[in-house]
This record gives structure tokens, C-alpha cells and sequence, in this order.
């Protein structure tokens, strides 16, 4: 899935740049976004009345003698997807998109948001807001410097800014007379009140062992080991995302949607180790299973949730040194624990051990992955069989193929909202009102996963039943052959993906084509969809032998296609004709690609040869699977779609043989 | 020329991984380091006696109250080269290499040098000294940390610490009880005294307007109409680098070795030019040039080069935003300007500008490139007749290569001191008393550039007159590859450089080969042979059309060769089948590579069209100049050098004219 937001960072946009696509539910005539010039202002029946919440806001901000207050749009974790009770500034503006951070003072209220929301929140907002269509904090503060006067105060909740976003901030004020106040209690939840949805609660379990590369305490010995080797000597390592925690007590549970996480945090010293977490969720046999009877460096305490900050700064009195992972700690942590006692890295090492797979991780990832590809080619299958029909939509097919996910064993639901689209260009989410029908006439985009006990899966697939045109077909190639070329790179051991990315680009940007998103991302053991810090960004960490990350280059044709050819790929070590420490990828994701939309002429030979090998191993993985599952239909699909492919002339088919001698010939050499 | 250290930063130091590869001039017994573990210490006679100048400069200290006393590696200016007044590091150490930091205590005195320069740190230096292999301030720090007690001051010289350098040691420093003491007064200097030698006096000189791409007042106007387009509305630009200045108002001298500068400062302000030199070195006819002799905002008015800092300090006590590149601008500047006033970026406007050259400079630049190609087949002619008798070593062979630039038409001298390195892996410069025999069995690199009135150069060939092994010849063949995939590359514009550099290593990575220095540096119009901040570095700046670049990648394999291809190329518009905004590169160097080195089996049929297409522009833009010049020996090997290459197989030669016909069918199907 090409995201448009990974991690944090707001420099990290990489957006698809094309408008809102969709077909509108009816005809508006243009009125279905507001227009606050009129007098009365014109408010579609989207747009939600805000003005009793602001009132009561600005009474809490009254209390706090704050001249503004900000809203964030995360929560106290940087979890990519929130829960509803976190969405405080979807529920005091009414605007739902994911990304967008809200101000309000004592007389104005307004939101920043990105290119892809501006619509959306002129739908959704009514004329009490004012819509900056900016992002980053630069913005903000510049508007916050005429809006309030000298000496005042802009109140933020700690726990939902992080070190960086608040340091931000901070330095844009500096020597402005204006002053940056943490207030823990969040103000937005006072007014929300009753109304706001209820955190979540339900049983957070272990995983069985089957399901795990090693065992917790196995985990535990492993941080404690590189504290000790650390040369800054830290006492204690402090997790703050949940997929840390998640993955070092190898537990499981479903508080936000498509990760399986919960809320915690974990509190690791030399010699205790702390999880702060609700304790009623356990059970007794989890409560057993942590040993969280006793309170040796092998015990795990569990402290209450809301404690975390009060028993780190208790903590953080004595003669220690707490290492953290800035990109995940909020400032809400990390101003309660001197500078001095702080050892800080971008990364913690909970995170950083997680990027490599151990080879029972790897081998559990892979497995998901033959299963996810069952999924997927029942559901291309079913498509080439019912679209023709016309009665499939973008919403239909989203909900079908996670359906045929739901059926694979050990499957937990999908990794993302599955975007389904046909046509446009520009891949979103469907909704059951808000969705286009799929048709032989319109290529169409898949980029879809599953959470499954043994591993999390992400594939994009592009397909046209039809005739596709001579330019989809090029594109459609190009994004190929990126793939291609990225995914049999052979690259020197602890190469950065940024700098190898564009590999996956070039056969594009030779045509003058290219696209606006990242190349991939790293991936979990049923945990993140987008797991940090591997990748192709600038700020992911060096490739290295056990890693697992996406390859997705893509082309999007505004308002006509969008292609994206979507693999999972694990790093792996690479036989070069003199010895060195080289590395490459192994795909793992097993569906073919469309050969309706394949150019053969614009492959070299050893495209050709890279994927008629990968075909044979997707027979070779995928087909035994479906025989066993009696899926027959599915298997001779299967097999159809991985025939070897032959060099072509573009034009003269006769030429063929002689050219695969040619193209054989020179393959030969260059070897 | 592939440079160790690119800028200032240490983190760019990208070395050849290799040991001192010359033929020592005597065999010594092992016994050309120093021992200080023996009693008496055992010094060759190369060690240099620093215990009365030590004792002096402690005397200094005791004065200043400093418990300890930083001496680093550069200037005032961040200057590539120094000049001899400058190195007071060698001085006070008598360890000569060009990157070292020492820093001195009451007790004890230390350097800290990277690998390159540990056997002759440890040949020239005494047993006052102790050699740390270690580079960066955290060493140096933490040593500190152990050698002055509390409360112990550390002083240095402001003009000597970058502002990033400063704020490293600040950062290590803090909380620890010592402090950093900015001392303007060099201590080096007061103990050297009359033995320093002197600062260079030279005439001040105005390029002719000929050899400039814009008067000195229309880039006056052009750096002024971007202060005032700046958000921060800055009210004067600061330049430190002496070549900002030097291109500002189209003036050169020869103050420093290799770069046409002078000492200076401007203070470009929106209502004056302030230039901060040696007024007695201009001449009347240039004073007159400069209009100096008035105050209005086209007047340059010159202040003595010493009254910088004061002058600064003064202006900044006004209403008054100073606009500075922080990467040239050393800390004895910074501090005496307040924060608030300060506009920082990392790359002065100056900087900016003078990276994307107009078309006039485009064209002096060219014509200075082919001119140099004249001189360096000459060199290459003359090579190839007297190598075989066995009369050539590295040294009289730099010499003559230099020599045949100087007779170029508006020479000035090489850009830098030439590599010309045979055998051994490691290419490093000869002296007269260090060098290595030129032979037929061994191969041959020469990496040189000039300084000429329209431009620099810099360009390496390397060179084979036996018979090569297959490893030579692959090694160089897939260096020659690497070249070209970068040369060709089409990338969107704004692309980075670092995006990109890979392509240039692919074809090495892939037989498990690679190189461990950058790819390429900007250049400039007669000033500096590495100009920032163009290149493919991380922290270069995004590429544009009419920037120009080195493109060098290489392979060294340790004590047996090293082989660099290096050609300067200029950014320029792509063509792309479909609209879009695409650069590409022009090779702007013009000497053919060695077709005894080249493998054409592992040329694919693009390289081979490359390869010839470059090969025939070379006979276009060389060829009429050597004619013109009555040089028809070195015509007569141009046109045999830049003869088409054709396909071939690697052993059946009969195959020739088969493979070239299904090479031009699988070129045409992929174009």
C-alpha cells in the first residue's frame, strides 16, 4: 500500500496528486460544499454544527487562561490508525480526513490541511472554521502570532504532540512573547464529555508460540543485552508505540483498527521490567504467562495505563538513564525526565531489533503470504468471471476479496482499508454510497492485505479485462520494470533504500512518466501494515540480510488509470562473482501480473528472464495450495497467467523466434 | 577528482579504503615511524623538535588561564586548500597531512587523523604527541573529559570553528564543566612570530569581461531582488567563502594554492557593498571598476579585510536581518551577531546562484574543456611513445601534463594537485622524491584539472599500454558502464544528486565490486575544482538545468591498481517521448577512454550507441582543434581512438556480424 503518510513526519507527504475523484452521490448543482461569503452563509447537510462545542471549549480555555489551543490529529502513540475516541479533532470540527491539526482561540477557529482533504473539509466544516490549505507547523505559528496578543498563551495536550513536532513549535516562537503550555488534562475530552466513544477494552492475549520467532523473555534478555553494550549505558529502555510493546511480550489485541495492538507502554530496566497497561484485560493464564506474580528482572509488573507518566518521573528521580526512541515518544514523556538522564536515538532498540526477521519470523511471514495470494487470485478469478456481468462495484469487490481473506486460515482481518478502484486514476477508499462500477472498459487497482497470526500481507495488483490502450500498456509496463529493476538489484550490505529507490523510477522517468508516492515500506509479524524504520525514504534505516519491505512503484493518469504493481520482498544475501558482502531482494508476494497489460517488446532479456523465474516460483508456492484447497479453477488461472513469457517484436510476430535466439544469445554474454 | 573530504563535515569523508602504497625511498628497517615506547624513544629522522614551540604555546594558555587549546585543520574560510600562514596545525605538530585536529593541554598534546595519514603522522611527528586514530569531535571530547580538570577551560580561535563544528563541541560539552573559551587572538600565531609566513599580498585583479557570465552589479542586483523577495525580509547578505566574493565582483588573485581567491568579506546590504580586503592590493584601474570611491548602493566601499568582525558586530546593532549560508560562515562571525538578527540558510544566496550557470558561462566553460582535452591527449600521446622506454615516473609525468596545460591559450595554473598514480590501487600525488615508474604491465591513472580565465576542469583517464588481465579489463569496463548509466540517466528536475548516484555503481555492485568515494562535485568558471553545493552528496542540492557536475566513479583494487573514470557533465532539458520537466547530462570532457580496457562483450547496445555517440562528438569538438593547431600525430590518435566500437562476443569473433544485426533489432524494439 503506497501511504501517504508514513510515520509522522509532515515532510514525509508524498501525495498522489489528483482531486477528488469520485462520482458525487447526486447533483448538487455545484452547492455541495459550503460558501460562507452569503449572508446566510450556504451549508450543505454534510457540514456539522459546531458552534455549542467551540463555546464550550473556549470556557475550558477561559479556565486555563489560553489566548489558542491546538488539536492534533494523533493520538498518544503516532498509531497510523486511531480509535474513535481519539478522533478529537474530527469530533470539534467535524472534519473527518485522516491528517489535519486544528487551532482554536478565543475568537477564530481554523484547520491545515493537505491537498487531498480541501473538498472534504468544505463539506464537512461549517463557517465557524477557517480552512488553511497548508501543512507543518510553520504555518500555524505564523497565524497564531496575529491572532493572539503579545503574552499569551497557546495551550497543547503533551501526550499528542511529539519531541519533534513540539520542538517545532517551540523554536517558532521563541522570542515571540508568546508561550507553549502542556496541559495533561485534554480539554477537547472535557467537553466531548459523555458523548465520546469509550476507550477500548477487550481481552489482550499472547500469541501461541507457533506464532512467534522467539519468546519474550528471549526479547527482554536481547534489549537488556545491547543496554549493556550501549556505551552511554542506559538503565532502562522506554517503549512508547504499541507495536513495541506488542511485539516484545509477543501480545495481541484489537483496541485500534487493522493493527493489533493495544494501549501500553513498557518501562524495561536492568532489572524490572514495567507494563503499563489496563490489568483487567489479561487473563489469568496471560498473567501467568508474563509472570506477572512476582517482581525479579523476569517478572513482568503491569502498572496502570494512566500511571505512566507519574511512575517514569518517579523513575527518572533516581541515578538513571532512560533510552527512548525519539520518533515515537510524545512530549508528554519526554518533559518529565531530565535532559541529562535522557539517552536518545531515533529509533529505540526494541524497534531496530524488529526491522530483521529471525528465520521463524521469515518463514512465518512467507506462509502468509502463499495464503494471502489464494485470496487475492480467488478474487482476481471471480472478477475476470463477473465484471463482465456489470454488477460488481468498487465497493463490492473491497468487501468481497477481504471476505476471501477472512477465509484463509489464521486470518485477523485486513492490514488497511482495502482501496478498490477502477478507473481515475487516483486509488482511494470506496464507500458503500461513494463508488464506481467496475467494467471491462477501465483498468482497475487493487492494493489490499491481511493481519494473519503468522505475518501481515500487502499487494497491489493492477488488471484490465478489456482492450487496454497502447499508453496503459506502456505505463502499465514501465511500473513493471521498475519493479522488476528494484527487485533484482544487488547492492552492497547496509545500503540506505533512498538511495537505491530510484531504480524503481527509471524506466518511467525515461518516458517522461513517474509517480508521487514512496517506494515501499517495511512489514510485520501480525503487527504494522507499514512498519518503521525500513523502507526507501530518506529517513528509513539501512538495508539489512532478514528485513522484509514493500517494492510499489506505481503510475497514476489523472482522472483516466492509476497503476501500481505492488510486492512484498525480503533482503537476502547475494552471490556476486567476486566475494563481498552484497544483498538483494527475494519476492514473497505470489500473484502474477496482468498479462493483458504487459508490452513484451519493452522487456530486455533479462526482464524476461527475472519474470519467467519468478513466475515458475509462483507455481511452484501458490500452485500446490490451491490443488490441495480443490480450488481447480483457480489453478488452471494460475497457471495460464504464469506461462513463460517470449520476447516479441512490437509489430512482427514472425520475428519472434528468431529474436528469442538473439535475445538469448545476448542474455548469454552479459551474464 | 574524486576528493576525501567534500566540504567541512567529517561525516563526508569517503576514503580509498587503502595503505600507503608508495615505494618508500629507503628501506629503513621498519624504522621509519617513531617508537616513543623504547627508552630513548626511537624518532626517524623525518620527526620534527616541537617541545620549545609547545612550551611556548602552553605559556600562551597559562596567560589565557586555559587548561586546554584547540588547534584545527582549516582557515578563516573554510578553504579546500590553505595557505602556508594557515597551517599552523602542521606547524605546532609537524604532521603535514591536510586533515588533523590537535588539541593541547597543560600535560599533554594530541592529534586526531583519519586512516590516510597515520604512518605520517607517525613519521613526522615527536614524542610530545600522542596519534589518536579517531575523527570528530566525540573523541576528541571525551578525551578532554579525562585530561582537564573541572571547571577547565578550552579555548579556541572563532575563525577557525565552523558554526557547526562549534555547536558540536558546545553540545558534547555541555553539563560537563568546562567551558569553551572563543579566544580571537590565534596562540599559534603569537608563538610562531616571525617565522610565520607571510600572508599573501598579491594584486587584486578584474576578470575581463570576456570571461564573465554577468557584470559584478547585475549580481549585485540579482542577490539584492532575492533579499527582497525573502519571507524574513533579510536587509544584507554576509559572504565568508572567499569564492562568493571572488564571483561577485568578478575578481581573482592567487592567495591560496590551486583556487583563484583572495582574503575577503563582503557585507552586501540593500543600500551598500561593503568588501572587506587588503585595499593597497587593488589597483587604481580596479578601484575605479568597483566604483569605490563613492556610497551609494553601486559603490563598493573597501574596509580592511581585520576590521571584519567589528564592522559586523557594529551593523548588527542596528534594525537590522543578516542573511547568512551557514555551512561557509565560521563562528568568530556568528557570535557577534544576535540570534534574532541572523537569517540562516544553509547555502548563502551567492551560493545559490552561482551553482546554475547562464548560458554565457555554460559556453566559457565548454571551450575551456576542450582546450584542456588538447592538453591532456598530448599527454596521452606522449605517454604512450615513452612509457615503453621506461624513462617515466608519476612525478615528471604529473609535471608534464601540468606543463602542456600552461601552454593552453588563458591557462592559469592546475585546479589542484594532479593524481598521477601507477599501479598500487590507492591513487595518491607523487613528489619528486616518492613516485613510481610508468611500465606497460601496470596500469595507469591521471587525475588532473586546470585552472583557464573561462573555466576549470578536472578529468580522469586511466590508462593500460600491455596487455591487461580480464579482471583490469572487466573492472574498467563495468567503471565505464557505471559512467554511462549515469551520464544518460533522464531523472525529473529537482532531483538530488544522491537520488541518483547509484546508477553510477549498479554495474560494479553487481559482480560484488564498488568504490568508497563520492560520484561527483560541482565546478566552477575559474574557481574551485570541487564547488558545492552541486554534486551527489547527501547534502548537495537538487540538480537543474545549467548546473555542471563531475560523474567519476571507480574501482581500486589495494597494492595492485585503481582505475577512475571522471568527466565533467553540464544538466540539461531531457526530451522525453511524453511532456514533462526531465534533465539529463551533457559530458562536456572530451579525451576518448582506453579501448584496451574495454570489454565491449559486457556493453549492452545502448552503452555501445553511448558510447559511440560521445566518441564522435569528441572527433567534432577536438578534432578541429588539434588540425587547427598542426598537431596531427595527436589527430591521427584521436581518430583511432574514437573509432565506432562494435558488438561482440566475447570469444567467437565469427559471431560479429550476427550479434550486431540482433543487437540493432533489440535496440530498436527498446527505444
Amino acid at each position: 500500500m503506497a501511504r501517504a503518510h508514513w510515520g509522522c513526519c509532515p515532510w514525509l507527504v508524498l501525495l498522489c496528486a489528483c482531486a477528488w475523484g469520485h462520482p458525487k452521490p447526486a447533483d448538487l448543482g455545484g452547492q455541495d460544499v459550503r460558501n460562507c461569503s452569503t449572508n446566510p452563509p450556504y451549508l450543505p447537510v454534510t457540514v456539522v454544527n459546531t458552534t455549542v462545542s467551540l463555546t464550550a471549549l473556549r470556557q475550558q480555555m477561559q479556565t486555563q487562561n489560553l489566548s489558542a489551543y491546538i488539536i492534533p490529529d494523533t493520538d498518544a502513540h503516532m498509531n497510523e490508525y486511531i480509535g474513535q475516541h481519539d478522533e478529537r479533532r474530527a469530533w470539534i470540527t467535524g472534519f473527518t480526513g485522516s491528517a489535519g491539526t486544528a487551532v482554536v482561540t478565543m475568537k477564530k477557529a481554523a484547520v491545515w490541511t493537505d491537498s487531498r482533504y480541501w473538498t472534504q473539509a468544505e463539506r464537512q466544516m461549517d463557517c465557524n472554521w477557517e480552512l488553511h490549505k497548508e501543512v507543518g507547523t510553520t504555518p500555524i505559528v505564523t497565524w497564531l502570532l496575529t491572532e493572539i496578543p503579545a503574552g499569551g498563551c497557546v495551550g497543547f495536550d503533551p501526550f499528542l504532540l511529539s519531541i519533534d513536532t513540539w520542538e517545532s513549535y517551540n523554536l517558532a516562537l521563541q522570542g515571540s512573547n508568546r508561550q507553549l503550555v502542556s496541559i495533561t488534562t485534554n480539554l477537547v475530552d472535557l467537553v466531548w464529555g459523555s458523548e465520546r466513544p469509550p476507550v477500548p477494552n477487550q481481552p489482550i492475549y499472547a500469541l501461541q508460540e507457533a506464532f512467534t520467532g522467539s519468546t519474550w523473555q528471549e526479547k527482554v534478555s536481547g534489549v537488556r543485552s545491547q543496554m549493556q553494550k550501549h556505551q552511554k549505558a542506559p538503565t532502562a529502555v522506554l517503549l512508547s508505540a504499541l507495536e513495541e510493546t506488542a511485539w516484545l511480550f509477543n501480545l495481541r489485541a484489537s483496541d485500534i483498527p487493522y493493527n493489533p495492538f493495544f494501549y501500553s507502554y513498557t518501562l524495561l530496566t536492568d532489572s524490572s521490567i514495567r507494563l503499563f497497561a489496563n490489568k483487567s484485560r489479561f487473563s489469568s493464564e496471560t498473567l501467568s504467562y508474563l509472570n506477572s506474580s512476582c517482581t525479579g528482572p523476569m517478572c513482568v509488573q503491569i502498572e496502570d495505563y494512566s500511571q505512566v507518566r507519574d511512575s517514569i518521573q518517579a523513575y527518572a528521580l533516581g541515578d538513571v538513564r532512560i533510552w527512548i526512541g525519539t520518533s515515537y515518544t510524545m512530549y508528554g514523556i519526554y518533559e518529565v525526565i531530565p535532559k541529562e538522564k535522557l539517552v536518545t536515538d531515533t529509533y529505540s532498540p526494541v524497534m531496530m531489533t524488529k526491522a530483521v526477521k529471525n528465520s521463524k519470523e521469515q518463514a512465518l511471514l512467507k506462509a502468509s503470504h502463499v495464503r494471502d495470494a489464494v485470496a487475492v487470485i480467488r478474487y482476481l478469478v471471480w472478477l475476470e468471471k463477473n465484471v463482465p456481468k456489470g454488477t460488481v462495484d468498487e465497493f463490492s469487490g473491497a468487501e468481497l476479496v477481504d471476505k476471501f481473506r477472512g477465509e484463509e486460515q489464521f486470518s485477523s482481518g485486513p492490514s488497511f482499508e482495502t482501496i478498490s478502484a477502477s478507473g481515475l486514476g487516483c486509488p482511494s477508499h470506496p464507500t458503500k454510497e461513494l463508488n464506481r462500477k467496475l467494467s471491462s472498459d477501465e483498468m482497475y487497482l487493487l492494493d489490499s492485505g491481511g493481519q494473519y497470526w503468522d505475518g501481515t500481507t500487502d499487494i497491489t495488483r493492477t488488471v484490465h479485462w478489456g482492450t487496454p490502450s497502447a499508453f496503459q500498456k506502456e505505463a502499465y509496463t514501465r511500473v513493471l520494470i521498475g519493479n522488476i529493476d528494484l527487485s533484482r538489484l544487488i547492492f552492497p550490505a547496509a545500503t540506505s533504500g533512498r538511495m537505491v529507490e530510484a531504480f524503481a523510477r527509471r524506466a518511467l522517468w525515461d518516458a517522461g512518466l513517474n509517480y508521487g508516492h514512496g517506494t515501499g515500506h517495511g512489514i510485520g509479524n501480525f503487527l504494522c501494515v507499514h512498519e518503521w524504520p525500513v523502507g526507501f525514504q530518506s529517513n528509513n534505516i539501512a538495508m539489512a540480510k532478514g528485513m522484509f519491505t514493500s517494492i510499489e512503484p506505481g503510475y497514476y493518469k489523472d482522472g483516466e488509470f492509476g497503476i501500481r504493481l505492488e510486492d512484498v520482498a525480503l533482503v537476502v544475501e547475494a552471490k556476486t562473482k567476486y566475494p563481498g558482502s552484497y544483498l538483494t531482494f527475494e519476492v514473497v508476494s505470489f500473484v502474477p501480473y496482468d498479462r493483458n497489460l504487459i508490452d513484451v517488446s519493452l522487456l530486455s532479456p533479462e526482464h524476461l528472464q527475472y519474470l519467467n523465474h519468478y513466475y515458475q516460483t509462483i507455481r511452484e508456492k501458490v500452485g500446490p495450495e490451491l490443488q490441495r484447497r480443490q480450488l481447480l479453477e483457480e489453478f488452471k488461472w494460475l497457471q495460464q497467467h504464469t506461462e513463460p513469457l517470449a520476447a516479441r517484436a512490437p509489430d512482427t510476430a514472425s520475428w519472434a523466434s528468431v529474436l528469442v535466439v538473439s535475445t538469448l544469445a545476448i542474455l548469454s554474454w552479459s551474464v
